[in-house]
């Protein structure tokens, strides 16, 4: 007679709203919370519901974590560094420039404490974190002429993001804060001169090779960047244990498979953009350089001011070195090899 | 009065036994497997319980896949390769020689119809399988001398696991089986001159570095092998909706998981191998192309009589194809990047 009653207990309906910063088009970083969702709800009968809003239907886009902190919605999908304005640990959760690739960030974050390290930080605004997702090392972006050199970048005007746009400020850079539908026209006309968005199957869909045909490599400031789930910290302490312990597998499983779809999507996009007249250009090394000490230098001024920012990135700093130390022997050496057939056109 | 009862259904008793490929001592990987049934059980309040033995314990390790095919046991965590001798399509699920990198593979496999086409083979025996792990790429092993060029492999006594063998016969080289505790002695007194095992971690436990000094990398035969959960395909589809999307999730979270504690837990290994007398070598180019040429004969005569084998690899290459095309382009020049700061001491 106890039974039934301990098990309908066990499964309580719960319902949570979930406000992306992303606009439903992009599907591989938006889906990623439907993903999500999905997997919560078949797993619990329909139980824990997670209902996924795209930015702007109830929170803009760049408010999610402050709608979650205020208690307007349980939980937020977004990228950290749209927040490092407010302080710029928050750029440390998602990827700053010349930090971690993909596979370097995740181990930091699940076996190197990085993900606790962060929930520190993140508490102090009553939000507990998750990752939940990864793009892979981003493109550099789209470019109405190349840049060869340190002075090429000198008054540039580029839409790119809070963070990286601070850094480059550092070599005359004029960053520039533009929403999605606007970066286009801008272009087009020449109001601006360069805009980074994403990768190549995301970039495709918005059309900027047509009008800045020159496609820089690597985005240097987005190695490997984490998208996050953020929680209302008491919502997400007050789940039932089997619902907590379900979030942590599926949070862990989706931020997986975003970063699986975005390796299989980009590599029929950017043959297609290719074949449509994009020109791929590597950043010089000079220019990698100059953005690699402008980097350090930021991080420096940061870490003087800021004991959290200082906390969170000494730890990547201190992983960094031995995960690109590792990644050159077996790793590096395969793809390299791997690389060199398929240029010869063996593979 | 309708409500418990469906309730309680919902979450029926369920407990499987898993025979696992591997000794406890490989905490890694077979770790794996009591990772997914923490996710599991935690997740259904105990009700869906997966057991975890060890190699032996039910069944040696070599016969985990047979043993799910027979009804012995409801599942198993192995390395697909491990069967190849059967027939050689069973290595296509883990890896073979010059295939993928961990995230190409992860890629071809959750989004690019891997799982899929590899279950239209497993089901032959009455088999469904998931992806439950990968190492990343693996060393080439342990050498008690130098080897320099193809003259160099030949006649040598190498512990290789079986597909690989087979390739590198081709070149002369003599594969051996040995069970994972006979590899020492054999190495010590010169019984064979050379072992493969997996990576720095698990590697280092087993003390290799003491008796055959010289690490070679990559292991090319492992560039990203995928370990796998194999499931009686009727008891897995036997399962109430719930339980198999969560068994879905939860493969794929442990899936990734692995491949994070591996990525983290390497960086310390490298340093102490070498700290203590490991002495890390590149396999030569010409030993690299010779091995490609070896492994590209061996997959044509596969082709040629076995349809199976032909359907899965054809797949596998027009992806791979694609996959170190764009791989060049921004993750490569970024890892480029920052190992040139490693090794300038910058990082």
């Amino acid at each position: 007679a106890l039974a039934a009653p301990a098990i309908a207990q066990s499964n309580p309906k719960i319902t949570w709203r979930m406000t992306s910063s992303f606009p439903k088009s992009l599907d591989t970083i938006y889906g990623g919370a439907e993903v999500l969702s999905k997997m919560l709800s078949e797993a619990t009968h329909g139980n824990f519901q997670i209902q996924v809003f795209a930015a702007g239907e109830l929170v803009p886009g760049l408010q999610a974590a402050d709608a979650v902190t205020a208690g307007t919605v349980e939980a937020a999908h977004t990228v950290c560094y749209y927040f490092w304005g407010k302080d710029p640990t928050w750029a440390l959760g998602s990827d700053v420039p010349f930090a971690l690739n993909a596979r370097g960030r995740n181990a930091w974050q699940y076996h190197g404490g990085g993900i606790d390290l962060f929930n520190t930080f993140l508490a102090k605004q009553g939000l507990f974190g998750l990752p939940g997702g990864n793009t892979g090392t981003q493109m550099g972006g789209w470019f109405r002429k190349e840049i060869n050199t340190v002075e090429d970048l000198k008054g540039l005007k580029m839409r790119i993001g809070g963070f990286a746009g601070k850094v480059m400020e550092k070599l005359g850079l004029v960053p520039q804060q533009l929403a999605g539908g606007d970066v286009y026209p801008a272009l087009e006309k020449g109001t601006i001169d360069a805009a980074e968005w994403v990768g190549p199957y995301d970039d495709e869909k918005l059309g900027f090779y047509k009008v800045a045909p020159y496609y820089y490599y690597p985005g240097f400031w987005e190695g490997g960047p984490t998208v996050h789930f953020l929680f209302s910290k008491e919502k997400y302490e007050a789940l039932p244990a089997a619902y907590k312990s379900l979030l942590h597998t599926a949070c862990q499983a989706e931020d997986a498979d975003m970063l699986q779809k975005y390796d299989y999507l980009n590599t029929k996009a950017i043959k297609s953009l290719v074949a449509n007249g994009a020109k791929l250009k590597p950043f010089s090394q000079e220019i990698l350089s100059a953005c690699f000490d402008a980097a350090n230098k930021t991080y420096d001024e940061m870490m003087a001011s800021n004991a959290d920012f200082k906390t969170i990135w000494e730890s990547i700093v201190a992983f960094r070195k031995e995960a690109y130390l590792w990644d050159q022997v077996a790793e590096y050496n395969f793809d390299t090899f791997m690389m060199i057939q398929q240029r010869a056109g063996k593979l």
